[in-house]
């Protein structure tokens, strides 16, 4: 049944977050404490955990290994408050063991794919699957962002069921995140779902799945973003987030959209159609700053860069002065 | 590495295959009693079982889950020469998990989908994914059927991607299924890699998606369908299996293409555009044709065929005369 209204006071995350990519071993099992290492990195630099995102390579790991990664993350001392695991699987009783043991860990959310196999999907088949999670999970912790990524999942998150979902369980839905790379979608969101309130505990918080629309997302009503490029660049997005969240008489517009400027000039090098993946390209520059060749690899079927690709990204990120403070810098850049 | 041609005899399934449709109880859990029953049907109706397909919501169960109803069909004792599982997951660990456990069962061979989360993988990408998997897996009695269903898993498998699997693997790559809907694509593959002997050792096998390319697939070198429309049709479609591969002087062609039109006319009902989707249609079908209502039940996000649908479903099947031989017969019809 619909869950009712609770008065519980509960708090929200909101700003950057990285969908923090996953190292792996030469065997390709999910390398620690490169992982504990790069977490520990993000959250110095202001940037959450989205951990098991789509740029993590969560699809290619089992429901066992991510389970697995997120206790290993915990027991470093990685603070749940600062985590929004990736849960969605294809199927309900997999996403409903992973949200439960997320929920457990007291993670500040879930960012949940919608089941992604079948495809032209029925509204109502996914609002009986959202619901038949949020019910067997059972939790008044459970904080649930709609995960809407049309390029890659197809099936995606519409008004209609976020409005269906809000009102049968609005503690339950938190939010969602937009990676659709289409304004105007993550607009219409906006306008129909954000409300403007100090109190984050009646809103559904939209986080854009693109730093590219930080600005815009704030300036209308939205929490900020959860990013891959935030795997590389947390400093300067969050730089930004903060300079939107302040008043407009000390940032001037200019000031800020030129910083939003300096931000796509970044994330353009990494999505650059030259590089089989973003997220290949992502590893291969953290391989790069950290002088760390074990972090470029990935699993398939994914493929790295090549050694050409690999002097090309790094040619490419000089020029534009790129650094990843607090990484060890390589010799050869 | 690659394997090395094995010499020892390998025996293939060939004919007819349903994607055996899963019972669910209202708890949506798995119905190991009705699902026995109807896999023990379809082997008196001479159709192999390819457990765990598309039409099984096999995306819709956890990883746990497949394995868990695989040791049901066993234990129950379920001939595991009929049985092709699918167990092609978005991730390595999970494929090659469920893959080892089919192997182990001696399951004749397993139907694998590519990894489908991420889109626009490359070739190289898809070839290490299956190269993980069959080295991993390390077993001599492996055979993958490589499952094409672009329609939904939008990944798809290439005639090089089977060209390079072949000459590495040319054991454990026994042949594959497309659901394409595309006939020119299977005669492409059919082209390039049936070969036209009586021994089955050296052959890539294949078979069509859909039992209204059964014709042509025989007639070109393919092996057999496996089909949807197996969980309600088999009788019909084995008995244009047997006729297709008998001598042409027996059969006329005239005779055989009358057959298919008939197994066609019984495929348009359930591909309807008028029903939520097919496999909700073949469970309502099992269900009014076996007088046990429980069976119209899926999985979300999949949804069940409204009364009125169901009604619809009814006249249609009735007005072609179509029957489920065996299985109880609804009094209403």
């Amino acid at each position: 049944m619909p869950e009712t209204k609770s008065s519980s006071p509960t708090s929200r995350t909101r700003g950057v977050l990285a969908p923090v990519v996953t190292p792996f071993k030469t065997d390709l099992s999910p390398d620690r404490e490169r992982f504990i290492t790069h977490c520990q990195w993000l959250l110095s630099q202001n940037c959450g955990l989205a951990v098991f995102g789509t740029n993590s390579e969560a699809n290619s790991m089992s429901a066992k290994e991510r389970m697995t990664l997120l206790d290993v993350l915990v027991g470093a001392g990685i603070d749940p408050s600062r985590m929004m695991p990736g849960t969605g699987c294809c199927s309900m009783t997999e996403t409903v063991e992973l949200t439960s043991h997320a929920v457990k860990h007291g993670c500040v959310g879930v960012l949940m794919l919608p089941p992604f196999y079948y495809k032209n999907i029925s509204e109502e088949g996914l609002y009986r699957y959202f619901s038949e999670v949020v019910q067997r999970v059972g939790d008044p912790r459970l904080k649930i962002y709609l995960y809407h990524i049309p390029p890659v999942a197809i099936v995606g998150i519409t008004p209609k069921l976020v409005e269906r979902l809000l009102k049968a369980y609005p503690n339950a839905i938190a939010g969602m995140k937009d990676s659709s790379g289409d304004w105007n979608n993550t607009k219409t969101f906006l306008d129909a779902f954000t409300v403007q309130t100090e109190r984050a505990v009646s809103g559904f918080d939209i986080f854009v799945g693109s730093e590219s629309f930080l600005l815009a997302n704030i300036r209308n009503g939205g929490v900020g973003t959860i990013s891959a490029t935030a795997n590389v660049n947390p400093a300067a997005i969050y730089e930004l987030y903060v300079a939107c969240k302040q008043s407009k008489i000390e940032n001037r517009q200019s000031k800020l959209e030129q910083e939003q400027a300096q931000l796509n000039a970044v994330r353009d090098v990494f999505s650059s159609r030259k590089f089989p993946s973003m997220i290949a390209a992502l590893k291969q520059a953290i391989a790069i700053y950290g002088n760390d060749p074990d972090w470029a690899r990935v699993r398939p079927p994914l493929t790295e860069l090549s050694a050409e690709q690999a002097s090309l990204l790094a040619i490419d990120l000089k020029s534009i002065g790129f650094a990843m403070p607090g990484l060890e810098m390589d010799a050869q850049l």
